[in-house]
């Protein structure tokens, strides 16, 4: 593990190993898509495979932006209410329709979508740039 | 309670008075700021004063978006991992910095930041729009 760095304002900087790590114990995470001045979130539930963020989509903004090939953040945190404490692992990198062995991956990974209907296209996002902080206690 | 609206792919559209309530039983949510193309996530906690989403905030980003009066998007989510569900509620609305009796009401309604650090500016969203999807179990 790389030494973390402490920052003011109380937050910790998270390294990109331990953000990598934190984006692996976790399986809900937001899509964030701009869409003019207001962008909009997309919980999805999600695994990793390698490096890569993949979830399942229908048709929408988050297949569009996928077939698209634009950039998109991807967001997960955790909070504790009763320490008060929590962070947040935010990832950079290009939304593409994935297939084959990664599909197989996935699903081997227990991926499958929660809410009925068509949502078929797996989507994968490989990060340029893992961003993390955590409130220190 | 406004009746919701059933629509396909397995979600349920919230009205806006189910997402205000769902906003005020909640205290932990996410401002979401354009940042060029790829937006940027904060988590905070924050209460709802009226109908206004207020949250501490120290210099930055979400600082500076409320001194320039930018719209901003306000995203609040549950997931519940074991019967794989989950909601989702997005405000987006003009933030602005407030003081007076909305940051006495803030206060007395248990609000204060979680990380050390100089996180005095209160910062209230007015949402002007509400939308929210919740899956269908």
């Amino acid at each position: 593990m790389e030494p973390t760095q402490l920052v003011d304002e109380g937050l910790e900087i998270l390294s990109p190993s331990e953000c990598l790590r934190l984006l692996e114990e976790t399986h809900v995470g937001r899509v964030v898509l701009a869409n003019g001045a207001l962008p909009v979130v997309f919980p999805v539930n999600y695994v990793l495979v390698g490096d890569d963020i993949t979830f399942f989509t229908g048709e929408g903004m988050k297949l569009r932006a996928a077939a698209s090939a634009t950039p998109v953040t991807f967001q997960v945190d955790h909070i504790d209410l009763e320490r008060e404490t929590g962070w947040s692992v935010l990832a950079t990198g290009q939304a593409q329709e994935a297939a084959g062995s990664e599909l197989a991956r996935a699903t081997a990974l227990g991926l499958r979508p929660w809410a009925a209907g068509m949502r078929t296209h797996l989507i994968r996002i490989r990060p340029d740039v893992l961003t993390g902080r955590r409130i220190l206690t």
